[in-house]
Parts: structure tokens; C-alpha cells; sequence
């Protein structure tokens, strides 16, 4: 039978069965016939009659399947003619590209980057457990289309936990969920766009993640950077910005606090300049030497743009994030996303909103607050008294730290490559500031990665590494960090 | 106890416990106190020793709760002075605005608008099965930042179930998972803008969904529209744009397949014009005469971007959908998603995958395919019997007809009046026009809404109230349509 088929350029991969199946097994063999172009264009093809008789099949079962291919347009029918191979106006190119992965594979050996929690502390039983409460419980109604702020039900829990916890003042109506940092940034670009009618310049502290400031020029406004002291942002380099984004309970990369009397400078420039501070509390949770420092937005909610996820709390992987905006930005965001839908899941939603009205949330942060304060206490006491010549800085929060080594920049590339050989990821941190030559040789240490069970051993490979590359007797001192 | 704090302006809501509840309520009485104005900036407080004494409790709590409200910015403390109140550079304006809601209140009554499945039949048991299962299995690792793509195994999935049900042809590596449609195709006007290193020209189809049009206007795109007759696209109204979007399979609002001449033409265009076919293929699953005709990016996926969602074949809420881009795109998508993580759930990602692979959201959509044509079967009956000048349009397909009447367009606006006074929310289909004034007088039937039970009874509202409007002997033909 196989003989019939291919004497119609058919090459049939499936083996037909009955009914349904040697019919899909005819269009298949059809299409792939003259896609492959064993068939090419103006081929006209025998009756039905004849093609059923000649492969052995119904006519039926031939008509159907010539019917679907015309309609598919891999075919046409005129009536005199009969169907014959519809035209093919260029060969489409063939699809051999194979386009490079868009982001690196996962890493194997020891990970000490920062920016992620402890991923076996994801609280799987009790996702599960609210899941299973939103799937018996929601109205059908919850599953169409969501508020494009996002379901009620989320945004007062929202309002009512960022309140409690971080002191942020606000209320549902000023929420906004989005689908992780990145969204919320891009909305924040959409949002002051619409307010000031134009594209404006937002100041980011140096260091911080590259990634962001390159996000805000890709949105059409400009980036600037402001460097970053002890005691934060240095709020006098700012002049008439139209944002500034800050980390102000633990500043990313270096740790420290926005102190208070910066606190009241920057809400005093942001009154004066007519600007926006864009809060970004990405581990606000997370202190260890008394309760979180609260959040800068209950100073200024007026001016002061909150952003907060559950990229730290939680997991990255939930992608899941809120903004709280001054009243005098929700007309703008309304025009913002005008023409857009919401773009997260109301059942994540729902889920994140039972598991903080029933204190899950809170348990959970509490347990981790307690690991990671473990764990930061060992790398504190490891740096202590096998590293003496290093220091630490930002350890009174968050969920990394940044150990400043007692040697020039330019050993970073060496230092971080010798690392690699031995199985361990971390981040140096140069690449954070605008001029990386001009930055100091510090790593920055993500201590909540590894499992519980590897962190001390981890912690002992990059100590043991440290030492190997750093004999205290080449200590030149902490340089500028000191002053 | 309550008038010494009240001396100091403090206005305790929490009633005083021990301990750390004390300590928080001293906090945020204080808070309050400040933040109202009641302890005006300046004022300098009395030391922890006589305010513990004046209020009767601990001087470490008290100590405590000054301290952190030092490090919040709300009190100052200078060496020789004590604690003031720290300055407030100008009184934050009152937040009393109320914003209006972003989108409108759930509609009660008969809700037949187009655009929504049942959502009744929300596969509730076989996701929380799916959401069980991947909790239990999936490494802590998949739970980190995902691919900005998405993740491979939905992205396999996809390309499998795509292939065997859509026709579509493709690879893991050229789809890219969205936060729904909205959001796939702000990602294509991001993309389509770096592939040609300026704003382009899309064409949409008249009548369309309005907002899309709109949403890639704000995306710095123009657009245009080109009408459609009863073969779907006229394509030879098109001319040189960047990209044309199109919903072949069942168009929407009007419900015709796009021909198979129609297809090759496209085709043929887009190779000749170096454009791009955007295939908005939002309910190509549900074919009720035949199988589903297959994706038109299945003749050129070198030309065809492929827009897929879950929101008629599962739910909107869900908020997924997918992109199937050609080779010659995926370096534009890098570009344009360079700063950006991925936006959508990786659980959610991959309980969608354990639905595909199980063969779960197969037998979910051909349950919904009986239903819907069930529905469909009864709407075509209640027409040819009870409104014989009624025409019915597009309901080979898809989850909605529209129903030409026989009357002029200005009838619209007090038909829908009508309809809506007796709880019956339907759409006309004037508002798809680019045109409104030249649309003719139809009624787009969503009719996959109302629940099971509430169908019948549903139809039967709707047929009435149009029978006792519009008299059979006011008919005045189809008009245009009928050429």
C-alpha cells in the first residue's frame, strides 16, 4: 500500500488506522507533501473517486481530507479543474536557524550570587493548601477577566500587610499587582510618562543593578546614577529629576540603611523638585537587628512610588509584585493601561491574598528571617576569624552582604575566575557601579541560596578559597570604604 | 493611664499589653502622633527615663520604640539636645481623593457579550491536580527567576500540541510565553520596532477588537484598517505595512473563515511586501463542522507570528498566552526583552504543561466543543424559527455568532437601551467599526457565557425581547450583507 502513496508524492509517516485516524493520516501526508514541495504547485490531483480506489480508502474519508486542505489553503479547488496544489508565491525559507538561548542555563556547584532566596523554603504545602481552597471556593465569575489593578480581594490584603508590616499608608484603590520588578518598573516609566507629558530622567543609586537604569532608557526616558554613602543615597546630587529610585531599607548592592536624616532630605527634595521617589523594598522584610525599619512611603505617601514583590519573601519563579501610587498618579496610570489587560493570574492572586489574610505570609517570613539570621551570623563569625583582613558590610538586613577584600580592583577578574575553578559562583562588585574601574574589590555574597544542609559548606569553600588567594599578609587595607 | 499619653499627643489605639505589643503600640501611637501634626516638627520629647516613668512602662521599651522610630525618619536624635521631632519639610497634601475604578463593576443579569468561555466549566479538579503534582516534583531550582521566554517544558509542550492540533510548525525555541493577549502583542510592537529600527504601520481588520488597534498606537506604532467580506481579509487593499493582524480561523467580530485564496494571497504579500502576518488565533480550537482549519503559520512560519491564549479554552483568568515567532525575529526579541524578566507564573507554566502532556487539556476542549455546539445548535434554531428576518453569521465556529437584523444601524443604540432594561447584556456590533455610522445592524452573541442551566432560559430572554422590537413586518433585508 505504501507503493500507492508515494506514487502521489505521499510519504506516509503515520500508519493508518480506521476512520478518523487514516484520514488525519491522509492530511497529514497531504500537507506535508506539498509543504516539502514532493507536490508542487498547479499538481493537479486524481478524482477522489480515483484516489480513494488507488490508496485503498474510502471516498469519504479522501473527500474530508481534501476538503480540510483546501480550506487550510494547501489546496484549491476550482470547479472545471478539479483540486490541484495551491500556488506556493516563494519558497519560505527553510527554519534551520537555531536561535541561541536567550538566558544563561542554570549554574552547578556552589551559588553564593545574590538576589534569590532560599528556594527549599518555598512554602509548597501551604501554596498547595490555599490553591486548593481558591479552586473550591471562587466564584466562576473570578475567572475572567481580572481588574487590570489587579482582584480586590489581593489589593486589601495588600493594603492592610504593607500597612502592618512595613508601615506604608495606602489604600486598595492605590495598588497596583504586577508581574514582577521589571513590570512594575516599565509601568512606572508608562505611569510618569503620562504624568509629565514627555520623557524625564530618573537618578539611580551607584551601585545598583544594571539591568534597571538600561530598562528605563529602553522606555524612552534617561538614566542617571548618584552615588551611594554610608548612609545611603546622596541626596544632595539630585536636582530636578523626575524620579529617583532607591533601596532604602537595604541598599542594593551595598547594604546600608537610608539614614533618617536622608530619609527627610529626599522627601524634601521630591516636594521641592516635584519629583518621585520610587521606593524599591525588594527584602524590606528581612532585619535582623531589631524590627524592619519601616518603609520610606509612610513619610511621603504623596511622593513616594512603593514597589514590592515576593521575589525575596517567596520565590522569584511566583512573579508577582505591587506598586502603591500617589493619588496624583492614578489618572496617568489609568491612561498608562488603558488598552491593556491585567497580566497576572487571578488564582496566584487569590492564593496570595489567603495566604496573608490567614498569617501564612507571616509565619513564613518569620521562619526565614530566623534561617537567614542563622546564616548570616556564620558568615559574619567566618569572615571574623579567618578572614581578618576583610569586612562586612550590609549584614543588619537582607539576604546578602558585601565583603570588602583587602586588595586593588583589579585583582576582581582573577579572584572571581579562580572562584569559578573551584565551583563557586559570586558576584563581584564592580559590575554594579557605572564605573566599575573606579569600584573596590568587595564581593557581593548571597547567603540565602544554597540549602540549609550546604550552606556550611559552602560558606567553609569560599573562605578556604579566600584564604588560599588572600594571605593576610597582602592586606593594603579596606582603602576608601574606611573613611 | 490614658491622659499621661495623651499629654504627650499620643493617642493610643492599641490598648497596652506587655511586652512586644507595648512596645508597638507606643510605636504607633507615636507614628500618629507625628504624622498628624499633633507632635509639631521640633518638638523636642522628654528623655526615655521620664517618659517611661510618665507612662508606667519599661525604659527599655521605650528606648526601643524611639529608636526605631528614629531609624523610620520620624524623630531625630541629636547628641546634646535629646529627641525632636524630626522636620517635615511640608505638609503632605491629605490623600483623600478617591481614584474612580480602573474598569467596570461584573455585570448581573444575562451576560451574552462576546469573548468569554463558559467559565462554568473551569477544569478546577484537573488543575489542582496539575498544581499538586508540580509542587511535589519540580526541583527548588524551577522555582528561581524562569527563562524571559518562558520555560522549557510549557515551551515543549506547546510546540507538540500546537504541531498535532493547530498545525502549526515550529520549535521550543521560537515561542515565547505572555501574560496574556494584550501583552503578547505589546511584546510584538517591541519586536517588530527593533527588526525595522523605526515605528511601522499595522493593519488591523475593520471590524476589530478596538483596543488593539489603540494599544499599538501607544506602543508608537500608526494603524490602519482594511475591511472584510465574506472571504475573511480583503487583502489586496494592503499595501507596504510592517505587519497586518488577523484572526483567520473565525474572525472576530464577524465570524468568517479567511478563505484558502485568501491565504495564499496573504502569503504572497507578505513575502512580496517583507511584512509580517500577525495570527491571532483566539479560538481556533472550536470548529463545529469539521475539524479546525489549520494555522495559517503552518504555510509560512517564516511570515507568521502566532498568537495563542488560554483564555477561550480555558479561561481569561488564567492570563497565558504564547507567541510563535519566525527565525528571523528571535534576535529583535532578544534586543527588546533584553532588561526584562519573564512576566508569567513558572508554576503556573507548568502546570499548563502537565495539562497538555496528560492529554487533559485535549479532553477539556472537546468537552467544551460539544457544549459550545450544542449552544450554538439551539441559538441557529431559535433564529430560523422565531426571527425568520434575522441572518446568522460565523457560527461554524468559535464562541460567538453575530446576528444580522433587519433594520438600520441607528436602531442600535435604543435596541441595546432595550435589551439592557430587561437585564439583557448584549453588544452591538457598531463599535468594531471603524466606522460606527457605516456598520450595519447585527448583535454579537457571546454565547459561551451564560452557565449550562441558564442557556436556555437565556436565549429565550434575548429572542423575545428582539421579536417584540422588531416585527417581522418592519423587515428591510439584510442590506450589504446580502450581496
Amino acid at each position: 500500500m505504501e507503493d500507492k502513496w508515494s506514487r502521489w508524492g505521499l510519504d506516509l509517516h503515520l500508519r493508518p488506522g480506521a476512520g478518523r485516524g487514516l484520514r488525519a493520516g491522509l492530511e497529514h501526508a497531504l500537507r506535508d507533501a506539498v509543504r516539502s514541495g514532493r507536490l508542487p504547485p498547479g499538481t493537479r490531483l486524481p478524482s477522489s473517486r480515483t484516489l480513494a480506489h488507488d490508496l485503498g480508502i474510502s471516498r469519504g474519508t479522501v473527500t474530508q481530507a481534501l476538503d480540510q486542505l483546501v480550506a487550510e489553503g494547501y489546496l484549491e479547488s476550482k470547479s472545471r479543474s478539479g483540486i490541484r496544489v495551491a500556488p506556493r508565491p516563494a519558497a519560505p525559507p527553510t527554519e534551520t536557524t537555531q536561535p541561541s538561548p536567550v538566558t544563561l542555563p542554570p549554574v552547578r556547584g556552589i551559588d553564593l550570587r545574590s538576589g534569590f532566596p532560599d528556594l527549599a523554603a518555598f512554602p509548597r504545602r501551604e501554596w498547595l493548601a490555599a490553591t486548593r481552597h481558591i479552586l473550591q471556593t471562587a466564584p466562576n465569575t473570578a475567572l475572567g477577566y481580572p481588574d487590570r489593578t489587579g482582584t480586590i480581594e489581593l489589593r486589601q490584603a495588600l493594603a492592610e500587610y504593607l500597612g502592618r508590616v512595613r508601615g506604608v499608608i495606602t489604600t486598595p484603590a492605590h495598588i497596583v499587582i504586577c508581574a514582577g520588578y521589571a513590570h512594575a518598573l516599565r509601568l512606572v516609566c508608562q505611569v510618569l510618562h503620562h504624568h509629565i507629558a514627555c520623557a524625564g530622567m530618573f537618578a539611580f543609586e551607584d551601585p545598583t543593578e544594571p539591568d534597571y537604569p538600561r530598562l528605563v532608557e529602553q522606555m524612552g526616558h534617561r538614566a542617571r546614577r548618584i552615588a551611594v554613602d554610608r548612609d545611603g543615597l546622596i541626596v544632595e546630587a539630585l536636582t530636578n529629576e523626575t524620579a529617583v529610585v532607591v533601596t532604602p531599607a537595604h541598599q542594593y548592592p551595598l547594604g546600608v540603611t537610608l539614614s533618617s536624616a536622608r530619609r527627610v532630605e529626599l522627601v524634601s527634595w521630591a516636594r521641592r523638585a516635584d519629583g518621585f521617589i520610587v521606593e524599591d523594598d525588594y527584602d524590606g522584610e528581612f532585619r535582623y537587628d531589631r524590627q524592619p525599619v519601616g518603609a520610606l512611603q509612610g513619610m511621603a505617601p504623596d511622593r513616594v512610588i512603593y514597589v514590592g514583590t515576593t521575589s525575596k519573601t517567596i520565590a522569584p519563579g511566583l512573579r508577582l509584585a505591587w506598586l502603591v501610587l500617589p493619588s496624583s498618579l492614578m489618572i496617568p496610570l489609568r491612561e498608562a493601561t488603558r488598552w491593556d489587560e491585567s497580566y497576572v493570574n487571578v488564582i496566584d492572586q487569590l492564593v496570595l491574598a489567603r495566604l496573608i489574610q490567614t498569617g501564612e505570609l507571616d509565619r513564613h517570613v518569620r521562619r526565614c528571617r530566623t534561617r537567614y539570621r542563622r546564616r548570616r551570623d556564620l558568615l559574619g563569625k567566618a569572615v571574623t576569624r579567618q578572614l581578618p583582613h576583610g569586612r562586612l558590610f550590609g549584614i543588619a538586613a537582607g539576604l546578602h552582604a558585601v565583603l570588602r577584600l583587602p586588595a586593588d580592583a583589579d585583582l576582581e577578574v582573577p579572584l572571581l575566575g579562580y572562584l569559578a575553578e573551584r565551583g563557586i559562583l559570586v558576584e563581584g562588585i564592580s559590575s554594579f557601579y557605572h564605573r566599575p574601574e573606579e569600584s573596590p574589590l568587595a564581593l557581593v555574597i548571597g547567603y540565602a541560596t544554597p540549602a540549609d544542609h550546604a550552606y556550611s559548606s559552602a560558606l567553609s569553600a569560599l573562605i578556604n578559597a579566600l584564604r588560599e588567594r588572600m594571605p593576610g599578609d597582602n592586606a593594603a587595607g579596606c582603602g576608601r570604604w574606611e573613611s
